[in-house]
This record gives C-alpha cells, structure tokens and sequence, in this order.
C-alpha cells in the first residue's frame, strides 16, 4: 500500500472537519453574532449606515470599494465629543492664558484674549473658531512639538465638563465610538478632520478614538525646524498655518490625505464644504449629520447657536437625502457613563 | 459507543493534523526562507539594516519598539529613483511648459522658466528645487484636483529616461524597493517625504513603491475651494504652500504625520535636516544615506553635484554613525531591468 503524501493527508482531514463540524462552527457564529452598534435605535439612521457599510465592503456587489478607497472623515467638536457650551479647546486656552495673563497687559483690551482671560464664554463663542486659532496662536507660539503634549495631557487628567461633572475625554459620544469601531472593522480608514488644534487632538486622538495621530488633520500654526544647543527642535510660530474649518476641510483632506473620502459625519455649517466634497465622488456615498435634539441628556440646539450651528448644512441634508441624526431618537444612550 | 462532539471530534482532527503534517511544513517553511533584501550585497550596510528591523520588531527584546511607533520615512529623488542628470519632475514639467509657452512671451526672459523652454538643464538645476516648485506653480496653478492626475499618468505612459531608455517609474531601486517592502513586512508604515510635488508623486506612489497617496508628504501649491456650477472644486493657486526640502521635511513630518520617524532614509544635503530630526528622539534609531558612486551602473556624484548634492549631510553621517551606502558595493544590482 502507497502511504499518502502529507499534502493528500492534510487534504483529507480538512475535507473530514469540514463535513463534521461546521455545521456546529456555524451555529456557534449566529449565535456570537453581535450588533456592532448597540448604541443606536433601531430606525432609518442606523439602517442607513449598516447598509452603506454592507454594500462597500460586499466583495463583487455592485457597490463594492476596495479597501483602500475606503476613507471615512469626521469633525470632533459636536460629531465625537460635547461642544457646548463652548468648545472645549477654548476652556484649555481659557485655562492656560489666566496663567500667562499678567505677562500680556495688551490682553485686557483685545478680543478674543479679554473674554479668555475674564471668561467671557458668550464673547468666546461669538469668535468662533477662528478666534480659537488665534488663542492657540497667543499662548503655544514658542512651545516645540516635545513641550505641547505634556501640557494637554495635564490638562485633560484634571479639568471637568461642568454640566456632567466628567473629564473632557469621557463626554464622548459612545454611538459614536462604535460607529467609528464598526467602521474600522469593515476596512475603512477613519480620520479626524476638525477646526480644533491638531496638536492638541493628536494628544487624546488614539486613546479615545483609536484614531492615531497620522490620522488626525487640524487647524495648526506655522512651525520652524531650527537647532538649538546643537539639538533639533520644531518651533511653533505666531502665524496662522491653516484653519480647517468650511473649505478649509476640503483644502486639507487634499492636501494631507490626498483622496476623496468616502463617508463624511459632521454637525454644523463648518462641515458643509467637506460633506459636499464627499458628496461629489463617483460611485456609493455618505454624508451623516448629528443633530443635538436632547437638551435632558446632552444639549439642544441647530440654526441659531453661534457654536456648532446646524443652518445650510441641515437644509442641503434634507434636501439631497443625506442621514440626519436626530440624538433624542436615534441614540439609545449618548454617553458611556450615562448607563 | 457514545459519539464523541463535534468539539471533541475537532481536537482529535487537528492533534493529528499537528502530528502528520508539521514536520513537512516546518521543512518547507525552512526552504522557503528567503533573503527579503536579496539585491543588497552582504556587509556592513546590509547587516546595519537587518539588525536595526530586527532589534526593534523583537517583542520583550530591550530595544523593541510598539509597530504604531515605527514609521519610516523616504526621499524620492535620489533615494527611491533617479535624479540625474535631472529631477525627473523637471522634465515633466519642461515637456509641458513647451506645450504651454506660446501663450507666455514673459517666460522668454525669466528664469526658472527660460531654461525650462529652451530645454537648458544646467540652468534648470541650479534653480534647486525651489525652482521646480516656481515651475510646478506656473503649470499647475488652476487646475483641479481631478485634473491633473490623468496628466501624469499619460507623461509616465511615453516618456522615457534618455540614458537607460526606460520609463521613469522603471528607473526605481531595485535595493530600496526590496527594503520599503521589508520594513512593510515588519510593522513599519512607510512614507515618501520628497522635495518633490506631493500631486505628481501620489500619481504613481501607491503602484511603484507600494506607498499609498496619504502616506506621501512633498511641496504643494496654495488651494482653493469653491463651487463651479454647483459641483465642488478644489483649485491649485499661484502661490507656494510648502517647499518640502530641507527644514521643511521636519516641519512637514510635524504637521503630517505627527510622530517623529524611528528611520529615516535620504541622499542629499536636503534630507539632513530630517535625518537630524530622527536620530534625536528616543530609543533605538536608524539612519541613511544613499551614496551614489557607481558611475558605469548609474550615476557617481556627491560633493559638488547642483542635484543631489551630499556634503553636509555625508560628514554628518560618518561623524554619528549613520549609514552610507555606497551604490556600486553595497548593490548587487541597481534597477529590476539590470539583470
């Protein structure tokens, strides 16, 4: 008798568990079959997302991208984590300019420094996120790349939300997160594009989000590489690099990832160029917008807020079918800690 | 007779398969090592890399480094491909300069642009690349980001490097290929950081070098976005918006990528600065410098060369430590066409 190679052998026993146990292997798996996004009622925005993720990523379906076309772009402020009742990089700018406050006398007479140092929030917020940038600008021009993080990590390990009474990191938005999960676990590439710093998103990006620093496009300061003391070092300047925000997130997702992404998720006036630049791509797409309906469990507000407000962008939502969260009803529950 | 579980059925399945097979595929696997760098001739230069990837990619090992930490970042021109007797992307522009300049009398008697007309290469290159940038700027200023790849795209189709009679896109290092792919293999993401044009480039980066377009970092031009007839529109403007050379790189790896290279590999006085940038951090590091010295097989040139000169950078290197390669020892072979 010719004994079997063990290539013939291997073939044999395969064939043999295949027959024998998969049946149970796949009973097994239906009953492990989990809902990625346990966070999310039931209703045409879940639906919506599930069958974008579904039709992408069906290999030879009609609407299938391969992997690495599969580019998802979302805001931070209002979209992943609490913007009111003001953007919680002002609060850190607020924080840090009372420190360096009796250096700057002129601070007392300009905007927006006068209303960070006196903590005049209506006044902050009326400066949007330009003025952001500028109080960026004020109090991190002269820090280097290794100085910054330190500081934002203090920052974030002390200071509270006041309404919940939670660290910043932890006013997250936990369907979010999944989504942002769920998302990664079928091929996308998930980027932050945000107004807000990217050095000081780059600090919490990985950690909270599971987006790396990479992956993460901001408004930034123009920088300078110089040697001092015969090391190299990366100087912020006080000049203005970019402000992603409105065109300026188009601008950069071209610039820093050089696709069009597939999938955009915002919530205010400010993501309406980069919904639209998604929008505008061949093949499937989609473009999500969170609305803030909840005032009890998180805030309420849309065309009239001077932060994050919901204006065009929400009519060419309505108008052109994009998905529009609607937080009261769509999200089962809003944060991890609100169980 | 109880009949055993399908469980049980499984493991019995499997421990055989364990004990039939594995010596057989354990003999395979063994002849199936391969060399993964097999262009690189045995030595020093070979042996600094081989024990740098290994060090770092050893889990427990002192100088491991976590895979999200290992980004390596490539010079284009000089470093990946050829850049004599010219920056590729000179010609590029030059061939569609010509085609463009009977509607610009002024580029008669201005320079960068006299020399690109009138095909003068040694005036072109002692414009530097801040000079191809002014060239980059006057070609490509109002076009779309949709249209400008094809451009390209059809240029690398029929144009060929003069000398080797060869497309560009062949004219790559077959050493270097092999080693973006090794450091692939072992957890490392892969960048290009290139004076070069980050939109000329992404044309062909995923496809030559397997280097995605959002894992590539070159000069770029000012851009805009607006909406022409009601689709958006992101327009290239006459206006610099970063010179990736030189104090650039670092400062475009800052912005970019936001984590400091554990490897960084260059050929030039223009990559100094981000060598410099790499070998300051933390922990285990690694350095290079390619020397082209093999006249016959490519191009022999260093201290005094306009293109590509490495001065500086090469005292630099032999003062640290870094590694130098030298092409003509160091490369059994230079491009996949040189069998």
């Amino acid at each position: 008798m010719r004994m079997p190679s063990a290539g013939r052998l291997l073939s044999t026993i395969l064939f043999l568990a295949a027959i024998l146990v998969a049946p149970n292997l796949a009973r097994s798996k239906q009953a492990g079959v989990q809902d990625p996004l346990p966070s999310w009622n039931e209703g045409a925005s879940k639906k919506s997302i599930v069958d974008f993720v579904t039709r992408v990523s069906k290999e030879g379906g009609p609407d299938f991208v391969p992997v690495d076309q599969r580019i998802a772009t979302f805001d931070n402020d209002g979209t992943l984590w609490v913007e009111q009742p003001i953007y919680t990089q002002f609060i850190f700018l607020m924080d840090r300019m009372r420190s360096l406050a009796p250096h700057h006398p002129e601070w007392k007479t300009t905007q927006p420094y006068a209303a960070a140092v006196s903590g005049d929030l209506k006044a902050l917020a009326a400066s949007g996120e330009i003025g952001l940038v500028k109080l960026f600008m004020v109090t991190h021009a002269g820090t280097t790349t290794e100085e910054f993080p330190p500081i934002v990590e203090n920052w974030l390990a002390t200071a509270k939300q006041k309404r919940f009474d939670k660290q910043y990191t932890e006013c997250v938005y936990q369907p979010m997160i999944e989504l942002l999960a769920y998302m990664r676990a079928n091929g996308f590439k998930t980027y932050i594009v945000s107004g807000g710093g990217v050095d000081f998103m780059r600090v919490f990006s990985e950690k909270v989000y599971g987006v790396p620093p990479e992956q993460v496009v901001g408004s930034s300061l123009k920088t300078k590489f110089e040697m001092r003391d015969g090391e190299p070092i990366i100087l912020r300047l006080d000049e203005i690099g970019s402000v992603d925000d409105g065109p300026g997130k188009p601008e950069n997702i071209d610039r820093m990832i050089g696709r069009r992404p597939i999938a955009a998720f915002g919530n205010s006036d400010g993501d309406l160029p980069m919904l639209q630049w998604t929008a505008a791509g061949p093949g499937p797409r989609f473009m999500l917008l969170v609305h803030h309906t909840d005032a009890e469990r998180e805030y309420a507000y849309d065309r009239h807020s001077p932060v994050g407000r919901l204006d065009k962008a929400w009519d060419e939502a309505v108008a052109k079918g994009w998905t529009v969260v609607d937080m009261k009803n769509d999200w089962k529950q809003i944060f991890a800690f609100q169980k």
